[in-house]
């Protein structure tokens, strides 16, 4: 049973995944999986994964086969266990509990060497629509209080399978980073009633220097105070707190900027790996004023990684507004 | 001039370098240096880095000349200016100051190839020595309210130079992990009158499961939460809040314990890539009785990094009580 323990000094929680233990032999250099190699998201392979808990596919098609346009199946190898109870205990100064929540495998298109990029637009509207369904699913088991949905892209950037997917892992506990913002949102709105999301659109909008693009619903921007090279925000232009509560036609809008924002990271920072990881709100606190749902891309390029990991403080050698000016005049 | 940016939803402060100013080009995989090509660190080649600020060095010998064991030289390429006022103003919502502070480089010894691991016990001293040296001078600058010093092994691991050597900067701020672990202890203290890493100490040494290796003064064990496979804390066993004020005897006590651990560490990883950051209290807050100055070490061996960037949450898929037993048994 993997583990969720709690930091007693920050209160940070950490999944210790024992049924992933890895030995000290185990890190070796991965070698990315070579083009024409067995790959389990392949059609024809839909027995290889484990049985889908949602698929989009041709009426009259049989789940797990082909068929499909996007599935989605739990991780053979997940971080987390479905079954069980929480168990709280303590362990002198130390908290822990069983390392219960799900770990699911977007599978974004049948089609092994397509990406979010070089989709058609409408499977990418798919992709917002799967993580949609499964918030919407998710949100019913009371043992979770948030979704993490993330996407990695490229090896170097922890995809361990090239075939284009996403992932979301459903926690019994808030994340974190996710809680810092969600309490820095609280303060800013109980001192000043507006959204702080809100107020950073507005003026970034208006000053458009850190603006990579808009359109009716949705804004790129590169933030203030990027951690990394070209790291870029989308967000919605009118307030809205939880993901899975945008409108319908706002989901076609929003795959038009993702796709555009992704393009225009591919065009000039040819083809970067990535990670982008949806922020929404907590479960037990939908529709309310202060949070501001939005995706963050960070394209992989630097490698400061232990220094920042180990004083949560960033060195980023390009300017946002430089970022934003190269994004924003890309020809995609 | 470089600019320190605050956050303005969560109150991180990140470094925006524009005098590294790295365009998308910038970006390419950097080839690790060929052995035998030019190294400002080698003896002989003092004039091609900036004047020393400190060395240990034979009598007789001048500055930015061959006979020295140990330099610190400011580095060439500094992610902050050391002259200029702070400068703290607005920005809309935004706030931002001048990026004033000092970076710096220790060359730990003039052996081209030689590693902490590698180095006679007596070097390693010195090391830590030219740390406490350099804390105490830099702590007489009104502006700065915190050092940090961290080393980066390997390419890997951020280092961008083979020779070895570590690095210290000193910040107008306190950066925000620091922040965090600093609040989280005066919390602990107001609570139980103790302080939180003296009962992990104690709880650790009782136990022994993730305990590594342990002297008269430092012990060297895996934390409870460890973010990463073999993530390692070496820390003084009695109390002591500032790195800077530790007894004479001690500089070797833990240059056996550090050089241990990380023998041990190269023992069991194959000499992997690694970072480790010395976390003691900010200048402010000398002389305390709830933080505890210690040394975090991580090993550079997962890259599923941009998911806990994004989140703040962490999967490890070593258990802790696992990698201090490969630890504690490595024969070195």
């Amino acid at each position: 049973m993997p583990e969720l323990r709690k930091d007693p000094i920050i209160g940070r929680w950490v999944i210790i995944s024992s049924e992933r233990g890895k030995r000290p032999t185990d890190f070796q250099e991965s070698t990315p999986r070579k083009k024409g190699g067995f790959c389990p998201f392949d059609l024809g392979n839909e027995h290889t994964t484990p049985p889908e808990v949602l698929a989009y596919r041709e009426n009259g098609t049989a789940p797990n086969t082909p068929g499909w346009t996007l599935r989605v199946v739990p991780n053979k190898f997940p971080a987390l266990q479905i079954e069980g109870e929480l168990n709280k205990q303590g362990e002198g100064v130390f908290d822990k509990m069983n390392g219960i929540g799900a770990h699911e495998v977007i599978i974004e298109t049948p089609l092994h060497d397509a990406t979010l990029s070089t989709l058609p637009l409408k499977a990418v509207e798919n992709v917002l629509w799967s993580y949609r369904d499964r918030l919407v699913d998710l949100k019913k088991d009371v043992r979770f209080q948030y979704v993490l949905i993330f996407k990695n892209e490229g090896d170097a950037a922890g995809a361990s399978l090239e075939h284009s997917h996403s992932q979301l892992i459903a926690l019994p506990i808030v994340p974190k980073r996710v809680r810092e913002e969600i309490d820095g949102a609280k303060q800013y709105y109980q001192y000043k009633e507006r959204c702080v999301f809100c107020d950073i659109i507005r003026q970034e909008l208006n000053s458009g220097t850190r603006v990579v693009s808009e359109n009716r619903d949705f804004v790129a921007l590169e933030p203030f105070t990027p951690r990394f090279p070209f790291e870029t925000w989308v967000m919605p232009k009118h307030h809205d707190s939880s993901f899975e509560d945008m409108k319908s036609h706002e989901f076609q809008s929003l795959a038009e900027m993702l796709q555009g924002t992704l393009r225009r990271i591919d065009k000039i920072l040819n083809c970067p790996p990535y990670n982008y990881i949806v922020h929404t709100s907590p479960f037990r606190e939908p529709d309310n004023d202060y949070y501001h749902w939005h995706i963050e891309i960070i394209p992989k390029l630097t490698k400061v990684a232990g220094f920042e990991w180990g004083s949560g403080f960033y060195i980023n050698p390009t300017a946002p507004e430089e970022a934003a000016k190269f994004l924003r005049e890309a020809k995609i």
